[in-house]
């Protein structure tokens, strides 16, 4: 049984930017105005992870505040720890994310900690956040596979996402970081997930280093999943594999729901021409494959 | 219920390379040996098209002569007319194939004719085929969308498919043609074209234009089809849509396949290396995913 409606969550201007050095604070801002025009109703805006380890978000703060805000659109921020929710509620976000792995030695290698410690972590945060009544979204990386452990057991997801479920946060985004899941891994995964966290608080966050990401989601949708990350224009890559492609293009998803008759909001013409401008900033092509179709 | 097997019929040295101009001879050769040795049984490797309108292809014969045959390995060749299946069998080859459109108007832009006239001219080579005892495959264009007509109604196709099938083709390739399908569409389609012609006498021939083909081939899986044709490095595009890419790569359509358990006798690593010694022949990145993530 397909949704009749499927939520994009927009992360292009997060986590498709966050590599890249040569965008202004003007055009993250426009890009986030022209996600909004096009129908998406979330998106990921901010970063405030250290500038020290990431600094091309630097201007998070002054990305959010200088964003002319849509009504009932919904603008999220990247949050480690409590001094960066702190910095994304003086910024104004509307929620903040917090992100965990499946995979013991991707936490390790990606985050130095385990997966156990960066979950005590979040705590102070998440009460804060509570205290506050801000949404903390949680994230959980390598659900279909990890580049230090290999594959990960659909358990072993389950259990971090229950975790990071008890701990308050209001939807599970399941991310297969580097792209290697297929179908009926896929789907599995999410049942297994399923079991423990409310489906209606999952989201897929799947790339597609390997192409397989609509098709992952195809197989997934039929679980009652209805939100979905994608990146405009494929914009984000993997950094575990060269010259790989990370992010499924926000576009390429969008064809395919409105071509099965579910509804997201999107005006696809619109979202392509924000991908477009973009990608012209960063002067190369668009990642996405119906952006490039339509613009023929 | 999933096909245990999926048999791939590889169409890069032929739909993939007859638009390149700087492919030689026995680079084709070379190409066509190493599918082999990945272990691709069924293998496009010529078109006796008049090199008046594809002069690329004017190899052909060469092409088919200078392979070193692997044994269960079936060498295929696009014939339009008698003229094209004489040439093709005296080059030794051990199948034929023949194209139609399910679009009227693709059919008077592409061959300058209509659908039943196209068809009436394929009888003569069909009844020497059938004295001569090879086979031929029969290719159905632009079942998912025609550049020119729009949508097109299923019932069409199955039509055409349905007299193919009846005039002798042992198999009816259905192709997406400019990659505009979506999988609920996809599934219907094959669905209906099924109610006249045995699923296992389908095969699917989806483009990746709009980045759909992978998810409109697990829908169809479904239905009992389990034959697909793609190109190697995904060569080959779409010549309606500027920049817009076409045909699906094999190896990426092999890793869904082998992720799921389905069994296509190939090796993807050997198939990944035919596909990157080709596109450094044409000084061009892979259009695999796969091929990509794996070369890092």
């Amino acid at each position: 049984m397909l949704p009749p409606k499927v939520s994009l969550f927009e992360v292009g201007p997060r986590d498709g930017l966050q590599n890249e050095t040569s965008v202004s604070t003007q055009a993250k801002i426009a890009l986030i105005e022209a996600l909004a025009d096009a129908g998406v109703k979330r998106i990921e805006a901010a970063s405030f992870v250290s500038p020290k380890w990431v600094p091309q978000m630097a201007d998070s703060g002054e990305v959010l505040r200088g964003i002319s805000r849509r009504a009932g659109v919904c603008y999220s921020a990247l949050t480690p720890n409590l001094k960066g929710l702190e910095l994304a509620l003086a910024a104004g976000a509307d929620e903040v994310a917090v992100f965990a792995a499946a995979s013991e030695g991707f936490s390790q290698k990606n985050i130095n900690c385990s997966i156990e410690e960066s979950i005590a972590r979040f705590e102070p945060l998440l009460s804060r956040a509570k205290e506050q009544g801000i949404r903390v979204r949680g994230y959980v990386s390598c659900v279909l596979g990890c580049p230090y452990d290999g594959e990960i057991a659909p358990a072993e997801v389950a259990r971090v996402a229950d975790i990071l479920h008890q701990l308050g946060c209001y939807e599970i985004s399941l991310g297969d970081t580097i792209g290697v899941g297929t179908p009926l891994k896929a789907r599995k995964m999410v049942e297994t997930v399923a079991e423990r966290v409310p489906v209606e608080r999952l989201a897929l966050h799947f790339h597609d280093t390997y192409g397989q990401a609509l098709a992952n989601i195809l197989a997934c949708l039929e679980t009652g999943v209805s939100v979905i990350d994608t990146s405009v224009a494929g914009l984000g890559g993997c950094p575990y594999a060269k010259g790989a492609s990370g992010n499924l293009a926000s576009e390429d998803l969008v064809y395919m729901l409105h071509g099965m008759g579910i509804d997201t909001g999107i005006d696809l013409n619109k979202l392509a021409q924000a991908g477009r401008q973009i990608s012209q900033q960063l002067g190369r092509q668009t990642g996405s494959k119906v952006a490039r179709a339509l613009g023929a």
